[in-house]
């Protein structure tokens, strides 16, 4: 890869595209003007402050553990550091112990990438993607709750059915627009349609393909919801429709060749995705956690792995029962 | 196998009776009497259809992704559909919505099956078994509870010492015989003992021995549930007895050659499934969320694991930090 | 291993002393010396014998089970089993059906150390550890809620936020060295301090390394607990420091080759583990379950496995979706 630039900067805006699976710059510099325009509108700096923090320290951290370049350079190991540094600041109030942890976590969310690659993709050739995020997100933003120097930010721990189902209704034409664009706003945790655009625009720049897919993946987790009836108030903040967007990213586009019946197989995900989302919110409730991209992940996992696919075990009892062999084998070298 | 119809009806029929590891068109056939009577009895004929869907979609599925030949027509990827297909009109209410949730779910469950055979399977010679029934499972009623358009049926979610323990009792010779029937009836969500003595048969039918694990599997978990003094109402129930019985099925009978040894290890792993019945119900408590036959499908997984065993990793530091070495390699070899 | 006394005593004292990775029987012996020292001073002493039991039946049933010689000569299938029988006791009140479950609760720690050696190490490298004992642990205790015969002491399921922050403190000199000592005790589920200091004489006499590893994970858990502003309470009992502490032995001195770089490392491990045990606490409250050593067993899986690291799966589509092709291929061969 002769024509890429290699200084700091570009590795970081270039992790920051990966969250959506690109490598380029100008997508990483429009996903942090998204995050800025909605910091701005919200006045809490500390999500875009975190995420430019969460890059440099992952990145920074792959670099002195001398994890593979190719890959830092490509960004691999800074899409799940730059959500952890966005998502803490989301959760858990700004304190001097926050920024401990921003930094902390960045490295781990390195660490646990580098984990996960060892492991999910050697031996399975499943990525790792944002599941070390998600799994760094929830046990950190649990422990705020031990912690007296971190606040949690919003829910508390409860039962689902502790919360009142929503009135169901069909949003007008101005909802559907706004969810449409802050399905995918939402990846980056942004509740504004006007920063899913920007990020919209950025996939795009980067790839059309991967832009018509972040679009049909929007379209029909907005369709889905709405059709099981979800709660409106949730849907209408994007929370049913981001995991649903990079399902239909990652399976109908970027992990498997695309085909009529690829993205038929997609589809078929994207949909299941919002089922899961709808399932995990609930899973976690009582720990007081968020979802995360944990449906996205989990989804993708399991759409993935069977492309090496074998047969599944027959239930035939075709094994014997080897101790005994290996203790005589053991036994008679000695 | 050439002696093995395959229509559609008989692969169908054979994914219904690997739910105990049998491969048998008869055997299935009883599976679904057994469902029916279930249903004349209780009125609600829901479970019957769902898991007829459930069978169709699921073997459907596992065809239109060309998936491995040979394993569908033993109806290797049926199973865990036809239990998703009976579990959710189970515990969700019937609407338009859960029969769209039935058929994704029995869709998803073949892609979960294939994803564990291609991990799980591949990797450490661990069957998937009904994991996959029991993860989609898990994720799709807890997503009822998110949806206006599908009702959870029964146990809300909820603290385990919220519920006041019954008072124990030894069961009257009716109720044993009730327990020992259910046990195995249950293993299709089926309370009734007329359903238990069907599947018994059929797996009689089908295997010998087979037959002979299942009884001592409720017999040994019978006496477990009473001696440890669970809920009696509960163990009246069956529902401390269907994963014993798969577990002794499955570590005693199918999954390794039967021996003396070999007996007594299923023994105690059916013993430890009564002990992780109890423990999986607490722990899935405040999520709303039944057990399902993860009890079984943790024991046979940590019980038939160590068949392929290798001595533990040692404690000493042999292992060089290689990340220098890598590093070193890659950059030489540009 | 010609010098090693390969008595049935001596492997059990072997086993003991590696729960911190030793492999030494006078250390063993000082382990229980700890113990019984904790023991004669609350005056429970289930939690003594029924560590015994647990060695006893964990070394024995690797023996009926042929498992690999020289891993039961160093103890490797003993210190979850010891580990399982001191916590029993800790979590739940004696009866009769305390000590089955501690006997088949020790005999199962076996066979999921062995699971854990033949997935875990095999594939990856990564050592179980005292996994075994955290997910025995975790199912027994939270099984002793559903059986009347037995009753669990201390914590019930609430959650997270049901507790009062405590209020914040630096402790006094005398608390910082009961909070050093304790960390390193609590590993055995001890509160005693002293309990603490002749465990760690124990490690220092089997490996100055590693005692000092120990002494500065303790450390460092203790400034990092008090930064961080935890329950002043639970720290002081030394609940946030063991999980630490074996992360610094087992990240700095024992699975990866110490040297500035690895030290380092290890710091910032052994500081994420104060971080994780703090989510994890929260995240077992609902189920009513302690975290046991969790937060060490994952930070060090999540640490140790990218020893043998490979690249992250790259973002872009190279694989064809090969079922037409599998499909194809096993037509054509028949």
């Amino acid at each position: 890869m002769p024509d890429k630039n290699n200084d700091f900067l570009s590795l970081c805006l270039r992790g920051t595209s990966q969250v959506f699976f690109m490598e380029n710059v100008v997508t990483g510099f429009l996903f942090f003007a998204a995050m800025a325009v909605a910091s701005y509108t919200t006045g809490v700096w500390a999500t875009t402050i975190g995420a430019a923090v969460g890059i440099v320290v992952a990145t920074g951290t792959a670099q002195l553990l001398d994890y593979d370049k190719e890959s830092i350079t490509s960004g691999l190991f800074g899409f799940n550091g730059v959500l952890v540094g966005a998502a803490l600041p989301t959760f858990v109030a700004a304190s001097p112990q926050l920024w401990v942890y921003i930094v902390f976590g960045a490295a781990a969310s390195t660490v646990v990438t580098a984990a996960f690659g060892a492991t999910l993709t050697k031996s399975w050739g499943v990525p790792g993607s944002t599941g070390p995020f998600v799994l760094t997100g929830w046990l950190l933003v649990a422990g705020a709750y031990s912690f007296g120097g971190l606040e949690v930010i919003g829910d508390t721990p409860h039962f689902a059915t502790d919360y009142a189902q929503g009135v169901v209704k069909i949003p007008s034409y101005i909802e559907m627009v706004q969810i449409f664009f802050r399905n995918i706003g939402q990846v980056f945790l942004l509740g504004s349609e006007f920063s899913g655009a920007i990020i919209l625009l950025g996939i795009f720049l980067a790839s059309v393909p991967a832009g018509i897919a972040a679009a049909l993946g929007s379209l029909i987790a907005g369709v889905v919801a709405v059709g099981m009836e979800a709660d409106p108030s949730v849907v209408l903040q994007g929370l049913y429709g981001f995991s649903p967007v990079l399902t239909a990213l990652a399976v109908g586009v970027i992990f498997i060749k695309t085909s009529m019946k690829v993205a038929l197989y997609a589809v078929v995900a994207t949909v299941v995705t919002v089922f899961i989302q709808g399932g995990l919110d609930v899973i976690m409730d009582p720990d007081g956690l968020p979802s995360f991209t944990a449906p996205y992940v989990l989804t993708m996992y399991l759409f993935i792995a069977p492309k090496r696919f074998l047969a599944p075990h027959p239930h035939r009892p075709v094994v014997h029962y080897p101790a005994h062999k290996a203790a005589a084998a053991a036994a008679s070298s000695k």
